[in-house]
């Protein structure tokens, strides 16, 4: 017997991704969120959804794209510091001391510092509530070598991301591979 | 220097989710996927995308509602044989062993065995490609007693969720908490 909870944003795991824009002064922004994911393969996609107050907001709805920087549990204190401040009254590179690369793909601003980059432009805006959110297809990715399996795809324990727990406001690492995705479940079938 | 690389669903962490939907005979059905999450908080909404050729689709196109059955490691098999199978020709529900449960708040089943549960009901659909997104209102939760924190809110570590790594196709379950969300970042703040 379950017991029922009042609706709430308790799905879990969710990612930790900052989300890099232009302001109407050039100024490179950058927020973090928790709210996003993959949303289609072919052509790939991915989702990033935002509150309208936010400054990254306003450039998304006038530059029609965005870089999602996946930062290492290495970056941490600067993934949670771009959740924190605001990019209306602050330099969030300059006060994190992180480097706002141009891409070369969309244009919007990356973190140089982070491994895994996905350059994105918005094909459909979907207002839900107190989130807007943003489809964008991923028109180029950049990686640093040293995050590259063999087959030059980013290794999930080399990126070594992190995931945000919304009932504990808590970070947490990933630990070990436990299973094979199309394989696994085969012990499922007698 | 970054290397670029082809556009792909290389983003990550990305959550391992059980979709649950009735066909047209009523038959309980239970899809995994990967591609989803939050996207919105007031009010709360997530999202899944799943390809128009799964029995899925049809179902969330007609019943306009479905569940979300979120695993912990204990379930990886039977998770795994979720995305492996499909509705079409198999009562997944059957072949695994697990229990379907009609919810009492949407038109759809979810696991009862899988300590959280979302019960969302369709709010918007995005033809975007290969996959559609189908952005559900959580319109109730259930959860399991014994993966509350003492708030009353599933707490990340006892309901053990895990991520699947799109480019190894491996499952990861989590570690620990690494830091606190708008708390860790205020070092950063000189």
């Amino acid at each position: 017997m379950k017991k029922s909870i009042d609706p709430g944003t308790y799905a879990c795991p969710t990612p930790v991704w900052c989300v890099g824009t232009y302001d109407d002064n050039n100024k490179a922004n950058i927020m973090t969120i928790a709210w996003g994911g993959i949303c289609c393969s072919v052509p790939p996609h991915l989702t990033v959804s935002v509150r309208k107050v936010t400054h990254t907001y306003a450039a998304l709805l006038k530059r029609k794209c965005y870089t999602v920087s996946i930062p290492s549990v290495k970056y941490l204190n600067e993934a949670d510091y771009f959740g924190i401040a605001s990019g209306k009254d602050s330099d969030k590179f300059a006060i994190s001391g992180l480097t706002a690369t141009r891409s070369d793909i969309v244009d919007a601003p990356y973190v140089e510092e982070f491994p895994l980059i996905f350059e994105c432009e918005v094909k459909h805006t979907v207002d839900i509530g107190g989130h807007v959110q943003f489809i964008g297809e991923i028109k180029g990715i950049k990686a640093d070598d040293n995050v590259l399996n063999d087959n030059g795809l980013p290794a999930i324990e080399k990126v070594n991301p992190f995931v945000y727990a919304t009932t504990s406001k808590e970070y947490w690492s990933l630990q070990e591979a436990v299973g094979k995705g199309f394989s696994s479940g085969r012990a499922c079938i007698k």
